[in-house]
């Protein structure tokens, strides 16, 4: 049968990012459990609860948009990607693996957060992603499954600009050493980086 | 790659849209937990159980329904809009932030509906919704992002509907001080906001 | 902005009919608890276990059945229906709330399934699913919205054979006094049912 | 109603297979739970509990992995089958309530895979999975629902190929009384099937 699909085209894997992304962002809130209350509950007593709450909101938030930006960059990335072939395939599952990890990873530091460890897994975990989606492009620009349209050129450019990413994640990795609760602000160099990449060609 | 993207069409907002919907609006169901009993089970044990769960059903029932709307009002919306950039990337993603946000919100007034506090959390989860759809559509009109047969009257008259919705969330959060536990039936006014707008051009 | 989609397609109303769908089928199966044990733990501790959870995937069989016939209805007249409005957008909306709900009625009588209160929860829960795909089918025939191919003879007879689920939903809630725990035999009726329907025409 | 809908095409039943094995997938991470502690938190303890959480994180990759290959498996065999009739959209709901129940198989191996029943439960449930998806193939074949450019030896040699799985949930189940934990390795041998069975024609 594979001999028939070596080059299928990549709606099927587009469906089942669109699938994943969303069931994993959406399980995110399940991070947040109800508070449960021994004693007598007041309008004050919920108010602390909520509050201690926040530090998991933090990370709801965080993973959301990590979660929103790796999706959109897939969608950029298959915008261009014409045809799929096997490995293709294989890589996208296995990042998509890493991105259904992610709502226990970002429970782990809305628990432990205050823990070197519990950081430095959600930041592999995000690193992991980094490094598959890098690997998407490469291998689809390598193997000729790009439409005709892009050239040499844009096919560089966006390799070092999708470098970005990863590089947040190991600044943030390097980050949980310094200051593991806000390792995540690694990210917003992204925005930097970007920029810098963009530049440089 | 961003240059690319800067007038991407819409259809990977709107399936992203679809999904988080779909699963939010499901996982509201999660709510309910199966009640456990220690002594002897009976009918009337299992019957009061239930009743019990009915502020719990009649919560799942406001948030599927509102959901509903929410999902309805942006389908409108994107049915008007043609061409998508960053920055409304960006104004859905948020607001799909806080509709994921809604299962928990749920939970909470179904849990401590007489507290002021936790209506008044699900009450600004729903307003910070209304607020980021009106942007979505205000956005999308200031860039010209629209579809060409849409003219300046239409835009002013949907951005006046669609203040039914975030008015609303207003006075839901003022009643939430009066009546707490009914407070949602501020979205009832939505019928006659929406008329008052529309007769108002 | 309402009248610009009196009458809208109907392809968003059933890519959340889908979704929806499907993530009820898969949260059934939540349903199930791994097993904890306290002493020694060997294979016939476990295999009891899972002898134990039998009645729990009996249900989640039944279930998963049941609502994969009531989407596979959903289909078949979003097939023939061409044009949606706003009341036919709500039909399945509540449609839809009661689809959602399936989960919990299904632990209900996984937990509690030799107690009538439980099963009659679970019996009339699918009863409002059957009445409301009716409804769907009458309001859309009384409305012209079908495809124009669709004669007044294809309609009544359509209408006759829906209410084979709706009439197997009303037998099983009678089992449910005579032989609660088997009570959803019932549904085995529509097979003759729909043969009867089809017959008298 | 039936007589209309004797040929359907697959794309609704396509859309149930995307949508309840990308939840499937997703829910398979539901199998981590944080790790909760009594006494002094330090990053060795949730270093330890994250260690311990290894076995889990092997079969999620394992599940993860089978559940993508018979995803993909039923892409291409929907690629070839053009046309749907009421026995092969039951075969497929059977086949997909079976996919469902895996994310519970995986907990159960998860929680106690040193124990020859529960990985006899997973492997059973992963042979239900294989033989109904060749069931699936033999059907369509059978009563002329494939595309017209399928002949005769493309049939058959697709048969043997489609059994590779199936004979590997059989050594599974084999190997579960000889290396219970390690049962599923049997799954590499897949590679050699297919090799085999290709040059077997």
């Amino acid at each position: 049968m594979e001999s028939n699909y070596v080059w299928m085209n990549t709606k099927r894997i587009e469906t089942l990012v669109d699938g994943i992304f969303a069931i994993a962002m959406t399980l995110l809130v399940l991070n947040f459990e109800i508070p449960q209350f021994t004693g007598v509950i007041t309008n004050a007593v919920i108010w602390n609860a909520l509050v201690e709450l926040w530090p998991k909101m933090f990370t709801y938030g965080l993973s959301f948009i990590l979660l929103a930006i790796f999706w959109r960059v897939n969608h950029q990335q298959f915008y261009l990607i014409k045809k799929s072939d096997t490995p293709l395939l294989w890589i996208n599952i296995f990042w998509l693996m890493f991105v259904a990890l992610v709502p226990f990873s970002t429970s782990l530091i809305g628990e432990y957060g205050e823990f070197e460890i519990s950081e430095l897994f959600f930041q592999i975990n995000f690193l992991l992603i980094g490094i598959l989606f890098n690997l998407n492009w490469r291998y689809a620009a390598s193997r000729g499954l790009l439409d005709k349209s892009v050239n040499q050129k844009k096919i560089e450019r966006i390799k070092r600009i999708n470098l970005a990413l990863p590089i947040a994640a190991v600044i943030a990795i390097i980050l949980v050493f310094i200051i593991p609760e806000y390792s995540s602000l690694a990210y917003l160099s992204t925005y930097f980086l970007k920029k810098f990449f963009k530049a440089s060609i």
